[in-house]
């Protein structure tokens, strides 16, 4: 099945926002096995829409829209395709019952416009809209298929992962859905990893091993068709194993989430609390821990000693240490170890880490820029220092940085 | 003059990755006075880039690629453009002697896809790459005007604000270009802003004042076409004191950066000192702050309290304020002020910030989600707490604490 995908707004034209609902329907539709071959963007203007919706069919098997299924006079996406396929608008009764309950229980009255949100094409196929008011629209024509999503993306991914996708597999027939793990490495670069695994994605053809961009991290997506998810998840654990057996020490997670919330599982399961010492990261390692809801059970909390004379007062590290002849200086090995242990000791922590080093754009102390000491001490350990040599901008060098010393934390933990 | 904007690239048919060039392009083309009706992405293939050629041309004006430039045999946009357009490719010598030099100083031999990089349509006008290798185009025929430009946006955005913006004026012959000025909102959100702005917005029509929509900021574009910046400016001053006049309170800035490197610009020229002591927002005030390059000047540090321990231990803060009966709790006015003074003592700073409440997703100490204490400690002033009752999930309250205790920081240095 071909499919093309149609964003409306004209907001999307004068590039106020950026198309992020196009890649995340492109990501869903390969995931349903369904290849994307065009995505359109068009202005809230009728005969423009007319034009690309005849355009689409011409070329495509579906047409997912999104955008144009709100209250205004500027929604158009339902009126222009109603009059494209010569169907009439219909009201969604169920719809319109939310939107009155909505405004009654606000005790407002409710604006006229708003009806139009429940408006769907007649003898088409109404999609719950579980996160706002406008009803999406599954509509089969002469041998292509018409999607309408609304917008908003919290209302469109919700939609298109529900309803939408559950239409489409029925419209699809016979045709199997695919199922997925995304599986999360640190601790390794995307290029090494694919090193490390050319030799199964090449020979593996089901399932597919595939690398799943996203920013700043490295993952990769196992995927199969199969007629139940009870058929796939077999067939996915033995390559996931396979993948284990070249990989696994990067590996650490087998879903979507980041490594300051695996950390902070693992150090829940094993009842230890972290705490942070932080330089040249200015905070970023307690700001992506406290990120994680619920956290405060397992991050006692850190300092950002952004100065010696911070270093020395909260954390008692002797000004002899970081300044004047012969001082090993703030970036440095030592530093990174008293950090650590002294911010531990502070917070009564099982493990204190550290970050000390040379962010950029310009060096410190005659160190060059991407130098970065990464302490952990632990309770009842002797205490160890990591030293990074990163690349990057100044805010790639911390985000690395930080991550690299969560990496050497998990490896502990896992 | 209507354009459409036509990316060329399966990765991001596949998902792998979001076309921001479209955002990009828009909002330069907007900036050029050009209007675009279309956005068009389609994959690496010839005859769908040839479909989409044809469609782009017979309703605009002008189509501006991006992708499709590098050495590959996937990178067919010049190629499939000059077939369209029936003329030769031909080799620009300077592209070519800047590619052939590169490989030479790496000592490394010239693999010969990368000619392809310094091919350009005959009778066209070549743009330069200052960032990269493939060599831009900008080709006029029959009334319709093609711009080439490569898909990286590192390439891609050089070269838009270069050679591709000043070819495309010249173009449009005697049309005058549009220049712009960012300012820069805290304190006030975008509708309370309109609406303190809205009978200016309507009644003035040159310079025209608009939203300029930016992720979690604030801020409004004021534009005007004139022959020269020299005359432009004039004019936009005038309206820039108008604004001032109604909502000055709320600007700080007329170029577009972040509150942050506003604040730190000013704690520069003062030659004053800040540290912070976080609770709720777990080390996003240092974070941010820290992020601005060069700010080890003006930000001693901070510490990350998310325990009452650590408030403790690090600030010295009393347990009977934090803890057991009668106690103001950690979540208070008194707490705050206290952090804010402890911090700046401890950092020997000008000023101390802190920032205590519950940021959700569950309430704290019976205190409802969105409750933030934000305490300024000035050296020889009184310390002063506001209150905010902050709405929006977990990361949005986080933010907008932040972004509020810099706003009531600003509003003492400007």
């Amino acid at each position: 099945m071909k499919a093309e995908i149609i964003a409306v707004g004209t907001e999307l034209l004068l590039g106020q926002i950026v198309n992020t609902n196009a890649q995340f329907l492109s990501q869903k539709l390969a995931e349903l096995g369904i290849d994307v071959y065009f995505q359109t963007v068009v202005g809230d203007n009728p005969a423009r829409l007319r034009q690309a919706i005849e355009i689409g069919r011409s070329r495509a098997d579906l047409l997912v829209f999104t955008g144009g299924l709100g209250p205004t006079q500027d929604d158009l996406t339902k009126d222009v395709l109603a009059d494209c396929l010569g169907r009439q608008l219909i009201l969604h009764e169920p719809s319109m019952a939310v939107i009155e309950r909505l405004f009654s229980s606000r005790g407002i009255p409710m604006v006229e416009s708003n009806r139009r949100q429940a408006l769907m094409l007649e003898s088409s196929h109404p999609l719950e809209n579980t996160a706002g008011l406008a009803v999406g629209n599954g509509v089969s024509e002469d041998g292509t298929l018409y999607l309408l999503l609304p917008g908003p993306p919290k209302e469109m991914k919700p939609m298109m992962e529900g309803a939408g996708s559950a239409w489409l597999r029925e419209m699809q027939g016979e045709l199997q859905p695919l199922y997925s793990r995304i599986l999360k490495f640190a601790g390794i670069g995307e290029s090494n990893l694919e090193a490390k695994l050319l030799d199964l994605i090449e020979r593996q053809t089901d399932p597919t091993i595939a690398p799943y961009a996203k920013e700043g991290e490295v993952a990769i997506r196992v995927s199969t068709k199969a007629p139940s998810e009870g058929e796939a998840n077999p067939k996915i654990d033995e390559t996931v194993s396979q993948i284990r057996a070249l990989a696994g020490e990067f590996l650490y997670a087998e879903r979507d989430i980041p490594l300051e919330e695996q950390l902070i599982a693992l150090l829940r399961l094993s009842r230890r609390k972290l705490a942070s010492a932080e330089s040249c990261s200015g905070g970023l390692f307690a700001e992506l821990v406290t990120s994680v809801p619920g956290s405060s059970g397992e991050f006692a909390g850190g300092v950002v000693t952004y100065t010696n004379q911070m270093k020395h007062q909260l954390l008692g590290i002797p000004m002899s240490q970081l300044e004047g002849a012969g001082a090993a200086g703030a970036v440095s090995e030592s530093t990174a170890a008293l950090m650590a242990e002294r911010v531990r000791l502070a917070a009564d922590a099982d493990f204190g880490v550290s970050l000390t080093g040379v962010a950029g754009p310009a060096e410190s102390e005659g160190k060059p820029v991407g130098l970065v000491y990464a302490g952990i001490a632990e309770r009842g350990q002797p205490t160890v220092v990591h030293t990074l040599n990163l690349s990057g901008d100044r805010t790639m060098i911390r985000l690395r940085a930080v991550k690299a010393v969560m990496y050497q934390l998990w490896l502990r933990l896992r």
